[in-house]
C-alpha cells in the first residue's frame, strides 16, 4: 500500500446477528478513511465452539466485505485467549503462577506456553486460519497472538527451565559456581532441585532469577515462532508482526523483533493527567521512548498497532483527549517511524472489560460525535502525507536500554531498593538528548554499535560476555560513549566481577570506583558544571580518578572534591562516565556540549524549545522535519532561518531536500 | 409494648458458673432502665455441647429471671457461628474464598448457605429453640443469625448459581448476548463453563460479576427465610428481624426488608475522630442516612438494634464517647424513626476479639462509671418520651439508593478507577437535601415513586427494566426528578444500550450526554449558579442539550459553556439533570431553590444552621421535630418564629398537633 | 582470650576452588587486627553433598590454618539452611505458613521445628561437628544455627501445640475459660478442635494466638537447645551462643537467655538515614536498647555477632557509613557491655541475596579501600583498651520489656489498632533514661526487681501471676516503680481482670483508671509540669484518685483536671502512675527529677547534652567511662569538673578508680 495505514482493531463477531451493524462500520470506516480493520485476534471461541468442530463462514464474509469496500485486514491468529469449553476439557492449559496456584478460566494471554495440548491446538487453528486466508485479497498482514507477555511455573515448564540450564551450563558446577549457591547453603547436586523462583520458595538466588526470566522470554517467542511457522507453512510472504507492549513484560523485545518481518506497538500514554495541565511534554517523552525502541528493533518503520482515539478505560483518571490531541498524538507516532495510526478499537463492545474503553464509534453508533470527526480529520491528514510512508530515520546516536539488565536491577538487593527507577533514570537520558533535537537509536548492548557517533548507557550494571571489549573497542575506533552511574558490576549471570567496576574497562575510561553510595529522598549532592549548580540525586559512585580529566566534581558530603563526571580520550574516541543520577537540566547541557564537540548534525540547530518535540524521516533524500507543540500554549521555533508558530498541540511538517 | 425499647446484646453464655453474675446484671438492668435483653445470638455452641446432644435449661432459667424482672427478650437463631466440633466433623459447612480456599475454623458468619448439612443443623437447632421459647412469655422478638454477609465460592454453591443462571437467562444464547462474552472469547457452549469471578480467574466479565453478586444475594436472604420459615413452624406471630450493618455487605437489603417483619441497624458512627474537633456533623449525616435508609425499607419504625455506649474496639482510634454525645446519638436514631435504643453489649466479655469494646458494665463490673450514668441518662429520657414510640416519618423526598447500581459501578472499569465514590457521591446529595430540613426516604429503583414530591437519583449508571419508564411517568404525572452524571448507561446486566444516555429519558430531560469525562484530584471546573461559582469535580457529562433550560454552564476546560445543570419541564413534572459531580454549597443551595419551587413543606423554614440536623416523626396527627446541636459550640435556631438555643451536643423535641 | 575478639562472619565454602583467596584473606585478616572468624553457619551443603556422604577435610583446613594463623574460630551448627537434595526428598522438613501452604524449597531459617526427619539429620550433622572440632586449639565458641525465627503450622507442629495447651491447661474447661471462648460460639469440646492462628482461619481468639506464640517461642529454643545437647556430648565447656536479632522474632529472648552460655546481637542500624542529618542520637538509641537488652540477658558481657562495616543491602536507602561511624558503632557496642566487634561479612560473596551487602574485603578483594582502613583502625582500637574486656555493667535503673506482653499488646483490638508503637512508647522511656546518664537494665516482669532503684514499666498490659504482688513487694521494700498506660489490664492469658486497672495495685498506687481513651494523630492533650507543659498523646487513662499526689493534670478534654501522674509513697517505697503516653521532653525532665529524688548516682552528673551517650563499664574497682558523640558537630560535656570536647562521630573513654 501506498499510504498510511488507518484503522484498527474491530471485533464484529459482537454483532454477527446485527448485519446492519457490520453494513453500518463499512459506511463509517469510508467515511473517517478507514483503510485497514485488524481482525480475530479474540475469535477463537466463535472459530470453533465446540472441539474440532470449525466456523469460518462468518469471516470469510467480514473478510469480503473488507475487500470489497476497499479495506485491508491484518489478521491475528486467535492464541491469546481460549474458548471456555477447552479450559474445562483440558485445565492444564491454563498458567500456573509463581505460588503453584494453576489459573481458572478467564481473562486472557493467561496460557502455559509447554502445553502440548494447547500446542496443538493452536497450530491446528492457525493452520485452518493461514490456509484459509492467505490468498485472501484483503490480506496484508499477520498479527501473531495479542500482547504477549508474563510466565508459567507448572511442572511442564520447570522441567523445560532445568533443560534449558543444563543446556546453557553444561554441569552443576558450572551453574554453582555462576550461582555462587555456596552461599546460603544452595548448592544444588542435581538438576531437578532446581524451583523457578517463588514466593513460597525461593526468590533470592538472583542468577536463577534472572535465568528463569531469560528462558520464559524464550520460550514466549518460541511460541510465537511456532505460530510463525505454521503460517508460513501456508504463506509465504505476507509480513508478520505481534503487537508489543512494554518494557517489561517478560520478553526480551530485542530477540522478539528478530523473529518478526515488522514491528509493531500499542501506545497508551495518559496525557492531560500529570500536575502541569499546560504541558504533555513528559508523557510525550516516553511514548517518543517507546516508539523509538519499536522502530529500533529492525532500523525500519513499525506499525502504531493500537492507541485510543479518545480515553483509556484503565488507566487511574480516565481523561478525555483533548480537541487537537488526538491529531498531534497520531502525528507523533507517524514522526518517530509508524506507518499507521491504528486504534483499540473500532466500535465500543457493549459489555465486557473494556466496554468504556475509547473507541471510534462508540455505544450510541453515532457518528455525530467529536471523537468521529477527530479520526476522521487523522485520515484526512495522513491521506495528504501519504509520500512519507516508508521513510526511514536516521539516528547517529544511541541510548542502550537493555531487558537484561533491566531484570536484574530490579532483582538486586541494594543501593536503593525503595526506588530502583532504571527504566526513568534511562529516560531522562533519552529527554536529554531529544531535547538536543536529534534523533536517537534505542539498542541493546548486543548490538552494532558502529554506526553511532554518540552511545549512552545508563546504568549498565550488567555486562554480557565481551561487552566491555565491544565499549572499548567502539571507543578506539573513535566512538564516544557515555557510561553511567552503576556500570560493569556483574556479568550476565548477575555474579560479580572480581575488581573495582567498571569491569575491562578502568584504562579506557582512566577511573574505577570504589564504592557506590545511595541517597535518600530529601538529598543530594550539588554539582558544578561551567559555573552553574546541578543536583546528583540516588546514587553516586565514588570515583578514584586515574588519568581521566575531571569535568565535574562532588560539592558536599565526604566524598567533596571527588569526581562526579570524567572525560577520557582513548584511541580515536571518548570515553565519559556519569558517576550519579544527574538531574536533567545537567544532562541537558552537558549532551548539548558534547553532540557539539563530537560534531553530530542536528535535526535543527535550535536551544530546546519548552514543549516543542522534534522528529526527523527521510526518503528518497527528502527530508521531513515534524514540529510538534505539546504545550497548550503558543510556542514559536527557528528551524533554517524561519520562524515556525505552533498553537495549541500543533504540529507542522516542514519538507527539505 | 408501649415503650422504647433499651437494652441489647446480653451474652451471660459466659458466666454460667457465676450465677451472682446473672443477679447483678438484673439489679443494675433495672438501674439503668433497661427493659429489653437480646439472647442467643452466639449460643450454638452452649446448647449443643456434642452433635444431637443439647441443653437449654441455662437458658430457661434466664429467660425466666427476666421475665420475673420485667425485661423482655428479643431471642436470636445462632446460625452466625457454629460449634467447633461441627467444623472439625463437618468442614463442609465453611465458606470457599474466592481464591478457591476452603475456611478453616473460626470467626463467624464465614458459612457456606449451600451445604445441606448446615441447612438442616440450623432448622433443627432453630426449631428446638422456636418451639421451646415461642410462647415464653418475656419474648417479644425474633433475631435471625448476626449481620449476614459475603458470599462463598465452594462447588456447591457454583452450581447454585449455575441453575440460577439457567432459570435467568434460560439459554447461554440469552447469556452471551447479555454478557457481550465474545468479547475476549468468552463464549460460554455449556453452562459448567461458568466460574464465579475469582482473582485467580475472571473477575472482567462484568455482567457475570453482577449476577453473582446478586445470585449470593438471593441465596443470603434464601437462607435467613429458611430459618424464618423454621420459627414460624412454632411462632406464629411474634416478629421477626434480623440486624443489618453496611449499604454493601453482598445482600441487597431492599429484598431482606420484604422478608422481615420488622427491619433493625447496628449502627457504629466514628464520633470526635474526624479533623474537626467541634463538628461531628459529617459523622451525623452518615449514621442519618443509614437510619433513614433502614426505616425506608418497611416504611415504618424500625429498631437500633446495637450501638456502643461508649467506643468500639475495631475503629483505627477507639475514641470513647464526649460527655453528652451517648445521650443525642441516641436521641438521633429516635429521631429518625427508631423505636429502640439497644446496645453491644451490656456486659464486657472477658476474653476474645471485643473484649475492648465500649459496655454498658465494663470489666470492673462498677455502676459508679461515667458510661453507666449515661447509659441511665438514656433509659430516664427513653421513658419520659414514651408516647412518641411507634410515631411514623412523613417524607415527600426520597433518594434512590440501589445496591445493584452500587455493585455495577464498583466493578466497572472507566471514569476514576482510583475513586468510584459511588455511596460519597449519594450522601453528598442527601446532606443537601436533610440541610434543607426535609425528612427524606432511601429507596430502589424498584419502589414505588408516586408518593414523593422529589426524587434524587445520583449517579443511577444502572437502569432494570423499565426504570426508564417509570421515571418518565412519575415526572409526566407531576413528580419533580433529579438525575446525576453518569446515569441511564447500562441495563440491568451492565451492558451498554445502544444509545447515548441517559437511556429512554432524552426527550424527558431534554438532552443527551456525549462522552463523560474524569477529572485528576487537583482538578476542578467552575460553575456559577445565581452568581456565586462552585465547583464542578471527579466526572463531567459533556452535554447536548436539545430544548432543556440552561441552569448552569461549566466555566472552564474544552466544554467551557457547556451545559451542566438543566431543567426541563415533561408532562406536568420537571425533569433536572445534573451533570458532574457538584460540591456541597452547589447541591444545598440548589435543592433548595427546588425545595421551594415545588413547595415541598419542609419541617421548620429556616436556612441551615451549622451542625443542627432536624427530624420529625408523627403519630396521631401530633408532630414531634427533634432539634440536635452536633456541634460542641451553643447554636441558635428559630422554628415556627420560637428560638431555641441548643448547647454542647444538646438537643430538644417540639411537639406540635 | 585477653583481648576484644574482632572479625566475623566468613564463608569460604564459595571460594574453596580458590585457594590463593583463602590465604590472601589470611594475610588481609593480620592487617586488619582480626582474630576471630565464625565459621560454617551455612556450610550444611558443602559438608553433606548426598544423604549420608559427608566431606569435612575443607573444614578441617580452613580451621587449621586459622589456627596457625593465630585466629580463633566461633564454629556454627548449619541447621539455619539445609541443602536443596534434602527438601526435594523430604519436602515435610519445609514449614507450612499460617495460610497452610507447604513452603518450597529456598531461603533460610524456614524449616519445621517437629519435623522428625529434621531433627534427626540436624543431630547427625552437628554430632559430626562436634566430635570432629571439640578439641581444635582454635575453636573457642559454637554458634547454634543462625537468626532463629518464626513458625509452622504443619500437622505435626499442630499437635505439639495441642499436647502443649493439655499441659498447660489440664482441662478443657479451664482452657476454654481462659480463653473466655463462650464469646462468638468458640467453645472447644475436644483437643483437636483447636488450630493454629489463620488468616483463613481464626485470628480473634487472643488468648488462642497468644498460647500460639508462646508455645512456638518454646519449641524454637527446644531445637536450639537439642543442637545445644548434641555439642555437649563431644564439648563439655566451650561457651555456646546464638545470634538474637529483634525484638519480636517469635521467640522469647528472656527464655533463650537461660539456655544459652552468653549471649549474642546482629546489629545493623540504619545509620544516615533520619531526616536530621547532623545527628544519629534516634538511631544509636535503638542500637543501644538491643544492646543492653542483649547484656541484661544474663548480665554479663555479651557478644556483637554481626554488624556490618560499611552499607546494609537490605535497607530502604543502603547509605555507606560515613568517616568516623564505623568505629564510633563499634565502641558502642564496646561501652554497652559487648566483649567484641564483629561483621557480616569479612568477604563480600559474589553472588546471592547479599552480594551487596557491606563486607571487610569487597568484590575487589582490594585492601586500598575506605572499609578496610576503617576496619584496621577499630583493630588497633580494640587492641589499645583491650583491658577493658570482660568489665561489667552496674545498672540501679530497670525497664520492663516483656514480649509476652508485647505480642498480646499486637493482638489486641482496641486503643488504636492504627497505632500501636509499642516498643515506640517503651524506647521513648528509654530514651530519658539514659539522656540522665544512667546505666539502664531491660528485663522481663519475671526477673527479680531487688537490685535496682528504680524500675519502669511502661504500658505493662499483661500482669503473668504474680506480677502484681512482686510489684507490690518491691515498692513495699523500698522500690520505686513507675507503671505507664494501660497496665494490670489482663492475665496472663490475655482474660480481662475483673477490677478497674492496675489490678493488685489499686491501693499501692493510691488510683484506678476508670476508661482510656484514645487520641488521633492530629490530637494531644496539654499537661503542665513544673510550670512548662507538655504533651500528652496516644492514649489517655482517665484516672479516678484514691489517695495519690497528683504530680500533672491533664489540661484539656473533658477530663481537663483529671491526674495523669500521681506519686503514691507506699511502704518504704515509692509508687508512680504515669497516665498517658507523654512525650519526651516529659519523659527526660520528670525521670531526672524522679533519679535525683531516689539517690541515684548517675555516671556523670550533667544534664543531656545533645547526641553524646554515655554508659560505663567497670572491672576490679576501675570504672570506663564511654562518651560519645553522635553529632557532626562539636560537643563539650562536663565529666567530673573536667570538660571534654568531642567532634564529629568522636568518642572518649574515661578511666577512673
Amino acid at each position: 500500500m501506498n499510504e498510511f495505514l488507518h484503522g484498527g482493531d474491530y471485533n464484529p463477531d459482537q454483532w454477527l446477528k446485527r448485519p446492519e451493524i457490520l453494513e453500518e462500520d463499512i459506511r463509517l470506516m469510508k467515511k473517517a478513511g478507514v483503510n485497514e480493520v485488524s481482525l480475530g485476534i479474540f475469535s477463537w471461541a466463535m472459530y470453533e465452539p465446540e472441539e474440532d468442530v470449525y466456523q469460518f463462514s462468518w469471516m470469510d464474509k467480514i473478510m469480503d466485505a473488507m475487500y470489497e469496500n476497499g479495506i485491508k485486514v491484518i489478521l491475528a491468529t486467535p492464541s491469546a485467549a481460549r474458548p471456555a469449553w477447552m479450559v474445562k476439557k483440558y485445565p492444564e492449559i491454563m498458567r500456573v503462577n509463581e505460588k503453584r496456584e494453576r489459573l481458572l478460566y478467564g481473562d486472557r494471554e493467561n496460557y502455559c506456553c509447554s502445553s502440548e495440548i494447547y500446542r496443538e491446538k493452536v497450530k491446528k487453528i492457525d493452520g485452518m486460519i493461514a490456509s484459509r486466508y492467505a490468498k485472501h485479497p484483503a490480506l496484508i498482514m499477520w498479527h501473531l497472538s495479542n500482547e504477549m507477555y508474563g510466565e508459567c511455573h507448572c511442572e511442564k515448564c520447570q522441567n523445560k527451565f532445568r533443560e534449558w540450564l543444563k543446556k546453557k551450563y553444561k554441569t552443576l558446577e558450572n551453574l554453582n559456581e555462576q550461582y555462587n549457591s555456596a552461599f546460603w547453603s544452595h548448592t544444588f547436586y542435581s538438576w531437578d532441585e532446581i524451583e523457578s523462583p517463588s514466593s513460597i520458595g525461593d526468590q533470592a538466588v538472583h542468577g536463577l532469577a534472572l535465568d528463569f526470566s531469560r528462558f520464559y522470554s524464550e520460550l514466549n517467542i518460541d511460541f510465537l515462532e511456532m505460530e510463525k511457522k505454521e503460517i508460513r507453512k501456508y504463506c509465504k510472504h505476507t509480513p508478520i508482526t505481534t503487537n508489543m507492549l512494554s518494557l517489561d513484560c517478560g520478553i526480551d523485545y530485542s530477540d522478539l523483533g528478530k523473529i518478526l518481518d515488522v514491528t509493531s506497538w500499542d501506545s497508551y500514554p495518559l496525557w492531560h493527567c500529570g500536575k502541569d495541565k499546560t504541558s504533555e511534554w513528559k508523557e510525550a517523552v516516553k511514548a517518543s521512548f517507546h516508539y523509538d525502541y519499536c522502530r529500533s528493533l529492525k532500523k525500519q518503520p513499525f506499525y502504531l498497532m493500537e492507541s485510543t482515539p479518545s480515553n483509556t478505560n484503565w488507566a487511574a483518571v480516565c481523561k478525555l483527549k483533548r480537541p487537537g490531541m488526538h491529531l498531534l498524538s497520531s502525528m507523533q507516532a507517524i514522526a518517530s517511524g509508524s506507518d499507521s495510526v491504528l486504534y483499540f478499537q473500532w466500535r465500543q463492545g457493549k459489555g465486557g472489560y473494556e466496554k468504556f474503553h475509547g473507541a471510534v464509534v462508540g455505544h450510541s453508533g453515532s457518528e455525530d460525535t467529536r471523537v468521529f470527526r477527530d479520526v476522521c480529520q487523522v485520515g484526512d491528514e495522513l491521506k495528504k502525507i501519504a509520500e512519507i510512508k516508508g521513510a526511514g530515520t536516521i539516528s547517529k546516536v544511541a541510548i542502550i536500554f537493555d531487558w537484561p539488565n533491566l531484570r536484574a536491577l530490579k532483582g538486586i538487593k541494594g543501593l536503593k531498593n525503595n526506588k530502583k527507577d532504571f527504566v526513568e533514570a534511562l529516560q531522562e537520558y533519552y529527554e536529554a538528548l531529544i531535547k538536543n533535537y536529534v534523533n536517537v537509536d534505542i539498542i541493546s548492548q548486543r548490538d552494532d554499535f558502529s554506526e553511532y557517533q554518540l552511545i549512552v548507557a545508563p546504568m549498565l550494571y550488567l555486562f554480557e560476555k565481551d561487552t566491555d571489549k565491544r565499549i572499548k573497542a567502539y571507543i578506539e575506533n573513535g566512538g564516544n560513549f557515555v557510561l553511567g552511574v552503576f556500570s560493569g558490576i556483574v556479568n550476565e549471570n548477575d555474579l560479580a566481577f572480581e575488581c573495582f567496576p567498571p569491569y575491562g574497562l578502568q584504562d579506557v575510561f582512566g577511573l574505577c570506583v570504589e564504592e557506590t553510595d545511595a541517597l535518600c529522598e530529601d538529598e543530594f549532592n550539588e554539582v558544578t558544571y561551567k559555573d552553574r549548580t546541578y543536583h546528583a540525586t540516588d546514587y553516586c559512585d565514588l570515583i578514584r580518578n586515574q588519568d581521566a580529566t575531571v569535568v565535574a566534581e562532588y560539592g558536599q558530603d565526604f566524598y567533596k572534591g571527588m569526581p562526579v563526571v570524567t572525560k577520557h580520550t582513548w584511541g580515536k574516541g571518548t570515553a565519559v562516565y556519569i558517576g550519579s543520577r544527574m538531574n536533567e537540566e545537567f544532562l541537558y547541557e552537558f549532551l548539548h556540549d558534547m553532540i557539539q564537540e563530537v560534531g553530530i548534525e542536528r535535526i535543527c540547530d535550535t536551544p530546546y524549545i519548552s514543549d516543542i518535540m522534534v522528529k526527523q524521516r527521510e526518503k528518497k533524500g527528502i527530508k521531513y522535519t515534524f514540529l510538534m507543540n505539546f504545550s497548550t500554549e503558543q510556542r514559536v521555533i527557528e528551524v533554517e532561518h524561519q520562524q515556525y508558530v505552533l498553537g495549541c498541540y500543533e504540529y507542522k511538517i516542514i519538507t527539505t531536500k
